[in-house]
């Protein structure tokens, strides 16, 4: 189990892969963002973007999981408060397997809570040609070592 | 359809309601943020959170579903280069019923593509006790009228 002691400042985690399948893609949009571009794939290759694309949010959906699974299952993780600049910077298509990196960017004990302290962290996601397609700035709280 | 001229800078959309089961709140963590606060009631009865919490990326998606039918499904959107500023500023617990408002906040036409623009919104969802759980400011290109 690692606590809010054992985060690092410029620590790195690689996450992933994971592969996204295009009924994933319009199942996710069905559900949460259901535009043109994400659940009909004729409609979208009529679109600037020449065909179906991932909601951002499936796109950081994913993220989370290869996050969570790679890093936070093995911590005293204790939730986020939130997350800072959200860029969806090349579109995600059926198919795309991602991978995704995260460092490390501060780590600062609470003001008011002695038990617990937070890390901060960058992160992105590419896609199986290099791409970068999700930056993101995150931040989460951690239970100290008792 | 409403095009980048037909947004106002303070125009307000009241978006859903939507109600959230446990069974919901499991199946996406489960598939994308498996903490045990997310997925295992009895372990999340353990932790500060008291019970079963929601994803925030979960009450982000529940947000952005109520945005997509309630405002953008009308209009020429044209995705969405990113967002600022998520706040989880309370639990989202199984049985909620949450509501959003959406204000926008400017309007500004493209500096290299005269065919869109882009609108800046600020966002917030409270629950069925007028309690905020997530706040998030959004951006989204629109094609301009023809």
């Amino acid at each position: 189990m690692r606590y809010w002691e054992d985060f690092d400042v410029g620590e790195v985690s690689e996450l992933g892969p994971v592969t996204v399948t295009e009924a994933e893609i319009v199942e996710f949009a069905e559900r949460f963002d259901p535009q043109p571009f994400h659940v009909d794939p004729a409609a979208a290759a009529q679109t600037p973007f020449g065909g179906l694309i991932a909601s951002g949010w499936h796109t950081t959906a994913l993220f989370m999981g290869m996050f969570v699974r790679a890093v936070l299952l093995d911590t005293a993780s204790l939730g986020s408060p939130g997350v800072e600049e959200i860029r969806w910077t090349a579109p995600v298509r059926p198919g795309d397997t991602l991978r995704g990196r995260t460092i490390v960017t501060d780590v600062r004990p609470s003001g008011t809570n002695p038990t617990r302290g937070t890390v901060f962290t960058t992160n992105e996601v590419v896609n199986q040609d290099g791409v970068v397609v999700l930056r993101l700035k995150a931040r989460g709280f951690f239970a100290r070592r008792p």
